[in-house]
């Protein structure tokens, strides 16, 4: 990857194509905003129409170059783009970066540029960044190949992280605001369509850089996922955390992402579950985009359940915080009887609550040094989270600085101020200790910080096929059978038979019918439950033939299959290959608990035993299966052992299934049952 | 209230007793900070063992003062605190602000000190604010009577909100952070404990006064939710917005407003259908607080199905607002053709999308101004929000300024600017056009100002009583009758009757133990449901005796209940008086989903059968009555209609019913009938 890091990063020259004279537009911007930072390399604006522009000679064109340069930023409109990274392919420039959109977004003409691009990729084996792209910023080497109107100024901090995001935008709002936060950045890159260049490979070409210490995303979509995920768990071999913002809770703004970025975007708790799998802590918050790094930096991966310190001058400051962690379920403590008694011992007297409110003993550095240095030493916390009040504003002696000097301890110690105190926080950011400016953000970071968890190991990879075909119920059954997945009992009885066949398990029973032309049983009146005996048996059949005939004439009704009733709690488990994602296993309540109340958890499969329990733990409707007011109870273990069979038909390529839904698998006390599976193969 | 406000907010004199020497002590504030902000009133600093307090003479006690103060801030200890109280009614003082702890929250010894208090105020008419109140300000007269450190700058704005907070910190992280946001308050209050005068009383004191416009309001407890709700019906009738921020979601946040406030908190559904029928605006991020006020006043009450039009110069940056807004329900809308053709008429081209994103037509005054012209004037929008990108920062006379220039139109207009640009935010705010800092507090204030309801009027009051007792079900039903709700046909049976008696309807029926000692007779095996027949019916009540001899042994089982059994949509409606904020109604979708979903809707008691209508639509699981994949509806209205006539339980006060409990109400396709009802009488 370091041949792609120098070029694309540290180019030792680099051309602008279509640079403009005028430095108020945004085609001019690029040649200013490098020669403002005090660029060292070779710069080489091309205008095919001026002999200068911004008072430097301008280039007529790539070849009338002295050299090849490193990286070429083509800042012309649309059409002349792909003219420009023909040239730049044919002059053998390693990297150009691409500012006109017009591509991905744009329907089947821009389908056609694309194309063109990739040809040319191909054919040169130059790389791109983009289109859509507002450049490529390198701070420590004062690469400001950017057309983002934020990076006017000159006076930009530089710091250890470094920025991907899918809007060019935000680069600029992540160096605005990360200034005014005293929170500097390495480098950042607005990779626009990733129609060659991913977001994940640009980040793995940094990987190796001893000046970046993390990674901070804007996401829009999961294209080119795999990539992102073979960064994701190289940045975690380095120790280097990745946070991520992604956009797409709503399917409105999924639709948009179309619009803006040409790529379809999945739903989001799939999103959700792949970060998760990649290791990557997500947040909710611009802010925390911006503010969390450091945290979770200091946070062990897995502490989903860490217990929270939290000390405060300000109760009601403080309280902000823990509302929101606590509805989040992070374990907000109070300190344990002997950490009172070392607070009391220390003169410092406190109410035993979930909060060590300091507001009588008083803001001052002698109580809250001592105070931080025993709940940082005590063992029921993990994390221990330091809310100061109005003092912050003027007096960070008080209560801010004993933050910064006790913050070199092993565990975690963050800071919210709650007034309005940049100085504070600068001072807190410059010791780099985890600082927030919203109560918002800092609940934000310290959930993302705590949910984050170990990258797993890409163990296969199913690829994702369009179609598939539908098996009918009994061709599912065998497969079930093949991952060791218990079925309750099945007879198949010819649709036209004229006497029930004698049945291995007693009345009452379910009858339903067995075709593969029928995805939803129910729907189209396919199942009758709780027959009582041989006559009523023969009804359902009736019945079924006659409710398919009205309302899907076409299926065939050859047979049906008998099953014995069983009680039990009914839960739907799922797995498919997502197109952007890969292989997913799925479990949820099923019926109208996932429909009203989307109550499911999902995780890139295959999954082992203790992550079916935490999925299993994720979906409250499961609560049920620890027993409840003189309800029966459910077997766990078995139901864990389901979803990790069907998981692993991401690792069993033969047949290759795309989609396997159990719905239901009744959970008994003793047992899980599959009762009805719909499979499709590739 | 002028009789209160005056000495409250406007003292022509003020004695500070306890003010200490030490300027940098909590005590030693007040006098500092009136005389940096040039308070023009009389103030007497009152110190027991000095001559002179920082430099000015001090006086002995509150009886050698040359007058009668206005107002007194007593800021020494708590035990002096009291005497100093009772020094003040004595001497005449209108109004007393405390500053010590040690009262409502401090257990026996506090609510001793809390009665004295109150026998003072009762004895001398003395009104007082606190305790643990961190003062009063009035910035317009540069009373500046607090003891909180975010007050010791100089040049804090003036502007036209009153802020009262619970919490004495967070008036100082209000104005700071106002400050920085260049927004500015008329004053601020520490209410503290609220032992005498309550948040609701002291903002009902400043109603009348010309130079407040509207009210934000930092609540950690519920505590005389009547005098809020009066002021805020008040307030509403005057047209002057309320804005609240509510600490409680979390029951690890309820329990600490116990011990920092000394108040229970309740369930947080609860404050909010208060809230929503207060008419009050409920924010969820602390920005959002500062910022929303300029957006509520200009949304008309009532628009919760307002559609939302967004234009922006960055589709990621406004993406990160219409991703909260439409998570949370909101309708943002696409322009329809005729605004896109008026848009392609002035030049303007956007691509049909859910946004009208102008990166390709450029930011400029010329492009950004008639567009918001045209999204202002188009009827399909009610309010129209613009997101800033990079040029907020350093060029707001492109982007920014038009919005300034739009925001005369009638329709709201609000605007997110998404790189840091104190400037451009200012700017816009000095115009009073509402903008925001984060997308969250942007998401946070539309989402409110969308939908802020009417206030309802207060048609009853039931007041809360302890205690109660059940009536059985036979009298719960009459009940029912009374109110006109519909119930499911019962025969009452003996218990230990050995012949079934004729049904007036069909079997299969449910049995049920007839008991006021049970409550819950599904927990003691008192339920039998579908018994086929007579014998059936026999066994059943044995069953019965049974379970209830083995699981409540001290409950009389004399008698049974049989029904027939129904099918429907089971739906809890219920109705209890709250100990905060008195009676209220509630619809959920009953057992299971309300215990794992917390599915809900909640409204002050009675409603009317729109107010019906929305409870309803807000049950996620009450989506099935609308009839679904084969499934029967059910009866919306009866539904409806029952709602209303259980929520009259708050103005029919014979009996005084304290809790009512339908559960289940079973919604058919052409009907609403009880099948159990749980009812406790004062």
């Amino acid at each position: 990857m370091n041949r792609l890091r120098q070029p694309l990063l540290s180019p030792r020259s680099v051309a602008i194509i279509g640079q403009s004279n005028d430095a108020a537009k945004t085609a001019g911007r690029p040649l200013h905003y490098l020669r403002q930072a005090g660029y060292a390399g070779r710069i080489y604006p091309v205008n095919a129409r001026r002999e200068t522009v911004l008072g430097e000679r301008a280039w007529r064109s790539l070849a009338d170059l002295p050299e090849r340069p490193d990286h070429a930023y083509i800042v012309t409109p649309t059409e002349g783009a792909v003219d420009a990274v023909e040239a730049c392919g044919r002059a053998g420039v390693p990297v150009a970066t691409i500012l006109a959109n017009g591509f991905s977004e744009a329907g089947d003409e821009g389908a056609g540029r694309v194309a063109r691009l990739q040809e040319v990729c191909a054919e040169s084996g130059i790389r791109l960044v983009g289109p859509s792209s507002l450049g490529v910023v390198n701070l420590r080497e004062k690469v400001l190949l950017t057309a983002n109107a934020a990076f006017a100024e000159a006076d930009l901090p530089l710091g250890r992280m470094f920025a991907a995001s899918h809007s060019g935008s935000l680069i600029g709002a992540l160096v605005s605001r990360g200034k005014a936060r005293g929170i500097g950045f390495a480098g950042l890159v607005s990779v626009g369509n990733e129609v060659d260049l991913s977001l994940g490979e640009i980040c793995a070409a940094t990987l190796d850089d001893p000046d970046i210490d993390g990674y901070v995303l804007f996401l829009e979509t999961m294209r080119k996922a795999d990539h992102l995920r073979a960064f994701a768990m190289a940045a975690a071999a380095r120790g280097k955390p990745v946070v991520a913002y992604k956009l797409g809770r709503s399917s409105e703004a999924r639709e948009l992402a179309v619009s803006h970025t040409g790529a379809l975007a999945g739903e989001d708790d799939v999103a959700a579950a792949f970060l998760r799998d990649c290791g990557i802590a997500r947040v909710d918050t611009f802010d925390g985009l911006i503010e969390s790094l450091p945290l979770v930096a200091r946070v062990p991966v897995g502490s989903a359940r860490a217990a929270v310190g939290v000390v405060t001058t300000t109760g009601g400051g403080a309280t902000m915080v823990i509302d929101r962690l606590a509805s989040s379920g992070i374990r907000v403590e109070q300190p344990s009887d002997a950490t009172l008694k070392a607070l009391a011992d220390a003169g410092i007297v406190v109410a035993p609550a979930r909060l060590v409110d300091l507001t009588t003993a008083g803001t001052r550095y002698d109580v809250m040094k001592p105070t931080l240095d025993i709940l940082l030493a005590a063992p029921e916390f993990d994390l221990v989270l330091a809310v100061v009040g109005s003092s912050a504003r003027f007096h960070p002696e008080l209560a801010v600085q004993p933050i910064i000097d006790s913050a070199g301890a092993g565990k975690p110690l963050a800071a919210f101020l709650v007034p309005e105190a940049p100085e504070g926080l600068r001072r807190l950011s410059d010791a780099g200790v985890p600082s927030f400016r919203t109560p918002e953000a800092c609940a934000d970071a310290i959930i993302a910080a705590l949910r984050r968890h170990p990258p797993k190991p890409v163990v296969a990879r199913v690829a994702p096929t369009e179609g598939g075909c539908l098996v009918d119920e009994l061709a599912a059954a065998t497969l079930l059978d093949r991952l060791g997945i218990a079925r309750v009992p099945a007879v198949a009885m010819d649709a036209d038979a004229t006497r029930a066949p004698t049945l291995p398990f007693a009345y009452p029973v379910a009858v339903k019918v067995l075709s593969a032309d029928i995805a939803h049983k129910t729907d189209v009146g396919g199942v009758v439950l709780g027959v009582k005996d041989e006559v009523g048996l023969l009804d359902a059949v009736a019945a079924i033939r006659r409710n398919i005939a009205a309302r899907q004439p076409d299926a065939r009704v050859d047979r049906v299959l008998v099953q014995p009733m069983i009680a039990g709690h009914e839960v739907l488990v799922g797995y498919r290959v997502d197109p952007d994602v890969g292989p997913l296993v799925m479990v949820a309540a099923g019926g109208i608990f996932t429909e009203f109340y989307r109550d499911r958890s999902l995780r890139l499969a295959p999954v082992d035993l203790a992550e079916a329990h935490e999925m299993i733990a994720e979906v409250r409707m499961l609560d049920a299966l620890a027993g409840r007011r003189g309800q029966e109870g459910g077997d766990i273990a078995a139901l864990a052992q389901a979803i990790v069979a069907l998981s692993r038909l991401a690792i069993t390529g033969d047949p290759v299934v795309l989609e396997a839904e159990i719905n239901p698998l009744i959970v008994t006390a003793s047992g899980a049952l599959a009762v009805d599976a719909l499979v499709k193969l590739a």
